[in-house]
């Protein structure tokens, strides 16, 4: 299932958001509560946007709980823009190329949910990849394709519509196979610049995506579940919705896939 | 609080105990259902016995329920004797040398429970330990060191005699040193030739042990908790109970510690 | 450049290929004599025949000079066939499907070579897999991808025709896209029944074989350098060579590919 | 035999040290050219200090030549002062307590070298820490130990004299016991104020030490063997040294321990 944090704002220790609050990420880690299990301990990562256009990136395969390096990370590391997030294996084993977030150039994203289905699309869905990308695949998970096709879709210029036309894709070539298409997508996605949430799934049950403005330090963070008890500071964002986290401040809006879009479906054989 | 399971018998498939039935000690790794946490993920461990006067050990820190290593080891190693533990840590880091089983020579040795106000206790109780046993303190467990202690009482010679005076001896210390003695001790140890358990805790409250007996292996499992939901062929052991298996069969008797030893208590200087 | 052994014959500790000898498989992870590198730290694998059909297999990323669990399970499993391999990377990251042995039902295979210009050949190769392999595919490797592609020339019928013919594809698909065709390929893989091994390479400068008889075992095993400074023992495997060794003994005889084959190129994009 | 490398000055990228010099820290992780051995496989660690008062610290036991995290950390951290380890384990086995830095409140430490006989003199020197070292003891390197020594001795107000001390007592200690004393210390260590760096042993083979300005960052790094080929900036240390690197620069002193120190001997039972 996983759980993720992001901040953008002022630059923020790690910790203030991944192991300080009260149900801070590593405490989701171990129990989650609104999420299908409470254990999130197949693997955990960190990306942060600091001097360089590309973001660090630090993942593991332990329990986000037991590691010592990413308590004094996230002790350490001060960044306006980061992501973090908690793995629940569904679809590819524990390692760290499995884990998110992923990182292309400055772009880093990162997933709750999966695609319905996906022994049977994966083949077809890396077919779709240009070489480039096809090069850059290093795990076998569902998120890590999502985020590739969202870049062959031009995830670079358009941030938005490249995941309506990657979701729509998968939903589309589901059908096409004879499948009932599924896609659940509550994810996370930056440049360093702006901070991007989607919350959509196929069949309008996405995982939980909650807002809260810190203005103290003139920023926002985005959760897969609130970090502390005070529920009147937490913004429940609706299924369907887009969010954009820029220098102006947080802007909503509706996200759902095209249903009309028409596409060239990838050639597969009958084995 | 960790779960673990033992067997002894005809030679059986490791898996048959750790990763087959229903609720499996893997299975236990993330839903344990007698435990204070279901999830036991930090780090697990096998120890069997074969050819070799001492056993085989295999431990490592992933949760036991993401390691394909451990799948394909319980498949393929077959034996008469062995014990599987999944661990919750609490004290000591994530680890291998903090993982059970421990293996001295030829025995064995894995816990369920600890000491309370071992932070206090360690140095002194560390203090107890000959050279020889000393130089080869791995980790900083508990566990460990109530076996290594047991070592030093007479392991070798007398096992459960060993393990009373080694509980008597921290309970001794604790109260001696102005603290409430605690210690809950539900463990599994092994020569290679019986395989011994003790149900135990200074109030009373030991963690839960269940014994089976698998006739058509013309051998015993002694678990945690029950590995399937059978429950008439899980025999409950009281707390304050020793149980030894044998090629006899399987005993039960009365395990306490002795509250007329007298011990010399370690020098410990007021720092 | 990696470095390997293989033994079949009587049942065999792995001890006793892997770390007892003056110059075990072990000590050449560090102090390889006869490889590119001396060091071989980038990940090792064990996989033993034992009463399943399916081999047992244990591979991990640490070096295996630092790993106790390897020396525990070397000491104590005895195999009458196994096949143990460490890494020095070539294309490919350091991770567990990254290390050889891999297994595919009851076939082991294991690589000491590589595929040149293997970042242009990678996709076109992956793309010749049916669905079934292509699902299997776990990590990077132009190994792993060998072996995968003899699987669909029918190793699982023929075994050796298999091998000339993937390696043969992959030097027609280098011209073919206008590469030097390049493959260095000393390797050994087994049913569970026969051990087999080839030298050979496209530039005839294969990386080394020798194979020894252990009389006393009535045993082979195939090695890419001596174990020990017995230099009489140890017979040179020439280049473009294949080994087979059954209960009958152990053969050689000539493997080289068949350069008047004609093979379908796969539709490759410019891209 | 352990690699190392230091700086103080403006804040610089870890990786300006550890991964982008043609003969970088990660490149004498594996081909190092002034030690006796050029594999250095056993694990590393980086020790920054930045905002806080404690530094960070990231240590895993992979070699450092495969871990990407590592890379990552390094290209964007930026840290005034700053110790990176690579490590060839002599005493204790690879795992993260046993990888170098160690931290301890403000203060962080590296070294390479050993202590003779350290199997015999392990007990007594742990048995001269007070309970609140003690209790940190987290591995079992001498590395550490003499570590903890020194902040018994008063690291924290006179780090130069307070590492004399232990090391003299370390001597004293073994000559006690009927040993010959033997102590190699090529060591740095920081309160995150000044670098401090010694080349000390007692047969006065210390392992090698180099300093070099850095002048553009105002800064100074500190190495076990220079880091390119420009031998004539980088000032080879001599035996029996201290270097001290602050704000007005850096200064080189005599090091060496006090013989006609007396101290009282722990009470060692015959065992």
């Amino acid at each position: 299932m996983c759980r993720w944090a992001a901040y953008r704002g002022n630059a923020l220790f790690i910790e203030d958001i991944v192991s300080s609050p009260a149900h801070s990420l590593i405490a989701q880690s171990h129990s989650a509560t609104e999420a299908r299990t409470p254990t999130n301990g197949d693997g955990f990562g960190i990306a942060w946007y600091g001097e360089r256009e590309a973001p660090g990136l630090y993942r593991d395969i332990l329990p986000a709980w037991s590691d010592c390096n990413l308590k004094s990370l996230a002790s350490q590391i001060r960044s306006p823009l980061f992501l973090a997030h908690v793995r629940a294996a569904t679809s590819g084993g524990t390692r760290r190329d499995n884990c998110h977030p992923f990182v292309h150039g400055r772009w880093s994203f990162m997933h709750n949910g999966q695609i319905e289905h996906f022994e049977k699309l994966r083949r077809p869905l890396e077919t779709m990849l240009p070489d480039h990308l096809y090069a850059t695949r290093a795990g076998t998970t569902d998120s890590e394709l999502i985020f590739l096709l969202a870049l062959h879709f031009g995830l670079e210029t358009a941030p938005l519509p490249a995941f309506r036309e990657a979701i729509a894709f998968i939903e589309h070539l589901a059908t096409h196979l004879g499948y009932q298409a599924g896609v659940r997508f509550t994810a996370a996605f930056s440049d360093g610049n702006r901070l991007y949430a989607v919350r959509y799934a196929t069949d309008e049950n996405a995982p939980t995506l909650y807002a809260s403005a810190m203005s103290a330090e003139r920023g926002y963070c985005l959760v897969s579940e609130p970090l502390d008890d005070n529920r009147q500071n937490w913004m429940r964002i609706p299924d369907g919705s887009a969010v954009i986290i820029g220098a102006d401040g947080l802007e909503v809006s509706v996200f759902e896939t095209d249903t009309s879009l028409d596409f060239a479906m990838p050639m597969v054989a009958a084995q």
